[in-house]
């Protein structure tokens, strides 16, 4: 049964190349329906939302929205905040009722992962609790790609193609010089090993990681410098690439625990987990030793963003909008994989309980036996993902950014 | 006066994007040439050379060669070797006439930076103290644009396309949520402020760094704090961009020295001068501070090379070529500028000691008055330098790159 009225898409959680991809395809897809009155984007997410921030997307310029696809990190601002049981505290549910009925909001389009798809499902059930009729949907998004109920979350591909070719690049680059050296690249993912893994896609052009670590298997401190020793004692070089989640057998992060050195003193160092195992190669391989960072530039560099990537992110926004037009609720959109090879995906509608505070990891056996690895049955799953040149559009040899008026209501 | 003999090209100091598309502008016209008997490309630079390790070029499939230009990092290797003044020592002098008269090496391109240059015009005045007839030519190179007698060096242009483009991507990333943060940006750059400067480009954007810090201007904590302050206090963001070299008035680099903290103690810490900095903001603006090194990624990012200094790089390669095939020798091929706009430009032939041990930094008045960004004309001379999308040739979603066979002869 259609209805009709507003539509209020919001952004939540960590940032990725493609978001607003997602946010053009929801937004298009809305501004093209007869169902809709008027699109609102909240600021910073459900934050936003409880402040009665909205924006008035309908009044934005059609030539800017376009280029949102183009333009990383969320658009109308994220945030990180969870709703609480509306048994314990309605105070939030309430004010979201007041703001959905003041402006005649009957739909929903929330983009974040899986705190998110939390927040989506919990607003979703209060809705139809007190009878306020409203479709609400939930869009994924995230670059660890640790969301349940979809084969890969946009923004994965995306940043897995900006640490392959980084890890590519930079493997041609720490071998330059006719001396002894070793880097260790940290790339995120707190729990998952997805991004880490996806850093052995570089090999294929030749130039890789040479061992690669996941926090899925119990980081052996010991075990890593025979690992590293085997590689380095071929050639004098070796290029770790590891993610900031490992974690030693007893649950310790490797970034907070202080390291052991020759000195016979456990230093307490700042920075993260590839800092300190670049200071214990230093001092066990008494050579050079590099710990690059990826930091940000994996989840924002549209630059690089994969076209199949992109693809997706407009696909699912514009599904989730078309379904819920349709009169479903409740749902997040998932890509669901058909075939590897031709790569072959598509598009559902998942109950939100299914997505919401579960975290998918990276199966054991898609990771090698010592630990220090990918099999090739993780290379089959992510290469798919990278395919595709993004042309990020470029003014002044620059990236042309959407520039949103971005009128609050 | 024509002479008919081998080519011997070598890489040497700190690779960048695009130095391997000088090794394509030297060797193809090299090829091509015929006065040359064979090419040859020294494995590590000068080292290989007085070791006697040559690959032989002519061997190479050229379909492989072709690709050079997408390839980062010094193809053959490279090195950081001085040669002692002749009069000191002349081993390795007579070394090389061994050597160059061994495989009848006519030819000699060294591509590199000062220390290189340095290096071409002791080789070139020992040869002619000799009578050994060769040409010899350098072919300029680095990121750091600190090269004397050029108007820029290859390779900047990409590391300022990179830098700005990253600039703009985390300075949007980086205020995506609604709690206070401030990140700082650490780019390369020991003595000369080109790189971190070439940050400012990506405010044309209209998503930029707030404040730029140079290593030619001194570096005063408290104003740096005062000017971070007055950005932060209007929204609670700010975007830092601050080169490895900055150094207090002393001459102490940030770098190096502890910084002070607000417990009266002075905390020797690890990681540059962004890590430490992020620190001081911590402490002072009690927010969330992060640090971002670009690290090597700046000097290895062919996916998003510049197309003009590609085009430049291979074109210094081919002028110093074939001026050499013409005569020339005892110079390094060298960049005019015509004009900024539309950007003009001439190919040169420098005196090698013009270029030799000397450095170019980044004019007073190219900065501005605080010494916290830069000016106009700075401006106006990179931004041409980041013109045009190169397409890094792409297989698998990957940087497809130079395959080459490297035969030792």
């Amino acid at each position: 049964m259609s209805i009709k009225g507003a539509v209020l898409f919001a952004q939540s959680g960590g940032p990725t190349s493609v978001i607003n991809a997602s946010a053009y395809g929801v937004i298009t897809a809305a501004l093209g329906s007869e169902l809709v009155t008027r699109v609102y984007a909240a600021a910073n997410g459900i934050v936003g939302a409880l402040a009665g921030r909205l924006f008035d997307v309908s009044a934005e310029d059609r030539a800017e929205l376009a280029l949102l696809p183009g333009t990383p990190s969320s658009a109308f601002g994220s945030c990180r905040y969870k709703l609480k049981p509306r048994e314990e505290d309605d105070t939030d549910y309430k004010k979201l009722l007041g703001l959905f009925r003041k402006y005649d909001i009957r739909y929903f389009f929330y983009n974040g992962g899986n705190d998110s798809m939390d927040t989506c499902d919990k607003v979703s059930r209060y809705f139809e609790s007190v009878g306020y009729e409203c479709r609400v949907a939930g869009v994924p998004k995230t670059i660890d790609n640790d969301l349940v109920g979809t084969d890969h979350a946009p923004g994965f591909g995306s940043a897995a193609k900006y640490i392959a070719t980084s890890v590519a690049e930079t493997a041609l680059d720490s071998r330059v010089y006719d001396t002894p050296a070793v880097t260790v690249v940290e790339a995120m993912g707190r729990h998952a090993g997805w991004l880490a893994g996806s850093a052995s896609l570089a090999s294929l052009t030749g130039a890789g990681a040479d061992l690669v670590y996941l926090p899925e298997v119990g980081f052996d401190l010991e075990r890593f410098k025979s690992d590293v020793n085997a590689v380095y004692s071929r050639g004098g070089k070796a290029l770790i690439v590891i993610s900031e989640g490992i974690r030693y057998a007893d649950g310790g992060f490797v970034a907070d625990a202080p390291v052991p050195s020759t000195d016979g003193f456990a230093h307490a160092q700042l920075g993260g987990a590839a800092s300190k195992l670049a200071d214990v190669l230093k001092d066990a391989l008494k050579c050079k030793a590099r710990a690059i960072e990826l930091s940000l530039l994996q989840r924002c560099a549209s630059h690089i963003a994969s076209q199949t990537d992109v693809d997706e992110a407009v696909a699912v926004g514009r599904f989730a909008a078309e379904q819920a037009f349709a009169g479903k609720s409740g749902f997040m959109a998932a890509i669901d994989r058909v075939s590897d090879s031709p790569y072959k995906t598509a598009l559902a509608a998942k109950p939100l309980s299914a997505a919401a505070n579960a975290e998918s990891k990276v199966p054991r056996d898609w990771i090698n036996a010592d630990g220090n690895g990918v099999t090739q049955r993780f290379i089959d799953y992510a290469l798919p993902l990278i395919q595709g040149e993004f042309a990020q559009p470029k003014e002044n040899g620059l990236p042309r950014f959407a520039r949103l008026k971005k009128v609050l209501i």
